[in-house]
């Protein structure tokens, strides 16, 4: 048989991220490949009754379809929110739910994007963007990065002498994969310069609120005048995964593009997610909940890195995420975290290889660790069963 | 600012359809326009039982990151059905659960469709299936149908003769609009000419189980011995729709493409909705929920039918569906069912103009008629003001 597909699936394979996952699932393994959330934070009790709330207050208005653009009371939650913490001025209009924001990622490539285009990430950036945008064959040029964010030099002199930059896909908070995050004078100058070249900006912001100490900064969009920035948001780290809601803010402009392509895609949202959603907001305290989880990663970032600190052989570098979910460590230039990473499976614990957030590749010398997902003994044990490891990669390059 | 936009959204511009839906949503509009299920069916009750059985028994996994493929138990029920139904042979591993099957329409277009590539579709098609595709920027080629469906000499001779085509999308139940249900023999020899041919086929059945007279026939997918039908089920008209859950079931090869697909979309459907829904077919009878639908809507189709019959000036022909949700209306060829449809806002009802289900348009002089989400006496009131507005449009026309 002859079944023809579309050229973009030739650069869609089965990813060796996904393999490598399917192998740290054994109980065994302390993993650190992953990047779930802490499951015992989740607010099980709280959400037996906000069930039970919703389905008796309105049960057949949650079970029926919807409009597109989303439950509206909830588009009008998560508004306030994000004026309050991040300094933005968006109201219910400015919004779309999607299935996660992995969905808006997967919709502005839909809408930006054609075969040849080119999109600007920072390297390395979030591998699950790299494939949401790879299904509409762009070329990715990768932004240099610095502890405090992009480049700005970099990324004005690729404006200059780029055609076709049809987006730039960004994460300034507690970026997956390193952990690092903007300064305020790096999300400045780097909406002088998109601002000057109007180029969209998708600004990928799932951890932001989880910030372990100093001040929440204002995202990108609440400096954005020219109505320039996608906005995409999640309730999968402050609250739940499980519900994938997550949603775009955008310019009126942008926005009706992202709901074309919403209800081409799925029609809309799970109902009952939203008003449960926004039920718990109502009636319980997000932001204590947030609160909770901050204080639990906090320790356990703590912990991860004092036993990296400790234990790790000398010329291994690591970050320091003031937040979020990852920290990012750099082995010396020799060594190939893919290789090791074979000989930490053997040890019983995981990591995801560095190589992949690189879309144009190199850098395998690194990898990224996830402190969210395991609780604290597993964390010790876990970095000292890694710094073995490293140990032995070190030893056998040294003999050889 | 000049923000570019990728070359298909040009054809994806605001739906003429979505306009007209908000105006049909003032109470006072008896509308037979969408194609919402009747929410007083919903299993309320149950459903505030079966959210705290999920929570209590397993509420941190129904809250956290499942696997793209999706909730196990739920794809083995959803084949069990299957096969007892439509009699497949299907097994979880040939299951994908998507958010809702419109977005198995989306990922269809992403798997198979370049630009320019041709798409055979019944004519007129279901309007979502359309859009979903356009995304993908194909030609549309209508393949004529008959009372019994699509008409195979045509088909046989349009694959002869045209280059490119890369798949078949087809809706044998039910169908949406007209509500026509493929008869035995034509489905065996559609399944003949795709094996000669080899085209992948989309069958879409969201409605096959709401049969309300003879019996339900086995599905494509039964006949596929190839691996050429991909299946879109869903939960959304035999359940309720609130919870975007869906499914794709597909031979191997086809199917490992919608995951990788689903993967850089939104990851997964949501971890609670396909728990509940599994949850609800253990504890309930599913089958029986079925059976109360079909007694609730096949009373509505009649009394639409018996009041068409009645009220419609002559010459005037509609469709006898055997099942579904829709009902198709010819008008004698000279009448504009746009045109009409503005008198009929004027006495607040309702339908769709058929013309927007033709993609390479013609055809204005229909309409398609949703019996499922009216009471009963609004069916009657509805169909008659409908009639009012069909014979001032003859009466204008004799005078014109």
């Amino acid at each position: 048989m002859a079944i023809k597909f579309a050229k973009r699936m030739d650069g869609l394979k089965g990813s060796e991220i996904r393999e490598l996952l399917k192998l740290t699932e054994k109980p065994e393994v302390i993993s650190f490949a992953g990047g779930l959330p802490a499951p015992e934070l989740f607010p099980v009790e709280e959400m037996k009754e906000i069930s039970r709330m919703v389905l008796e207050e309105s049960g057949r208005e949650a079970l029926q379809y919807t409009t597109t653009e989303g439950f509206g009371p909830l588009r009008e939650q998560i508004a306030e929110r994000m004026n309050r913490k991040l300094k933005t001025n968006v109201s219910k209009d400015d919004l779309l739910i999607t299935s996660g924001s992995q969905q808006g990622l997967d919709f502005a490539g839909k809408i930006f994007l054609d075969e040849g285009d080119v999109v600007l990430v920072e390297s390395p950036s979030y591998l699950g963007a790299l494939n949401a945008f790879k299904a509409y064959c762009p070329k990715f040029i990768e932004v240099p990065t610095d502890k405090d964010g992009m480049i700005i030099e970099e990324l004005e002199n690729i404006l200059e002498t780029t055609e076709n930059v049809k987006m730039i896909y960004v994460i300034p908070d507690f970026q997956n994969p390193t952990g690092k995050t903007w300064s305020m004078e790096r999300r400045e100058r780097f909406m002088d310069v998109i601002n000057k070249f109007e180029i969209p900006v998708v600004e990928d912001n799932p951890y932001g609120e989880l910030r372990f100490e100093g001040e929440i900064l204002p995202s990108l969009k609440a400096m954005d005048e020219k109505g320039l920035v996608m906005f995409l948001g999640s309730f999968s780290k402050i609250f739940c995964p499980g519900y994938r809601i997550g949603w775009v803010a955008a310019s009126e402009e942008l926005l009706s593009k992202f709901i074309f392509v919403k209800q081409g895609a799925d029609l809309q949202a799970s109902t009952i997610s939203q008003r449960e959603v926004s039920k718990f907001i109502d009636v319980y305290d997000l932001d204590a909940h947030v609160e909770k989880i901050k204080t639990v990663y906090k320790k356990r970032r703590d912990l991860m890195l004092k036993t990296i600190d400790e234990t790790f052989p000398e010329g291994i570098e690591h970050t320091y995420p003031e937040g979020g979910l990852f920290t990012w460590v750099d082995l010396p230039k020799h060594l190939d975290a893919r290789k090791i990473m074979e000989k930490c499976l053997e040890k019983n614990v995981a990591y995801v290889p560095g190589g992949s957030f690189f879309p144009n590749g190199g850098k395998e010398n690194t990898f990224r660790l996830n402190y969210s997902n395991m609780p604290e003994e597993k964390i010790v044990e876990g970095v000292k069963r890694l710094a073995d490891a490293l140990k032995d990669a070190l030893a056998q390059d040294a003999n050889a």
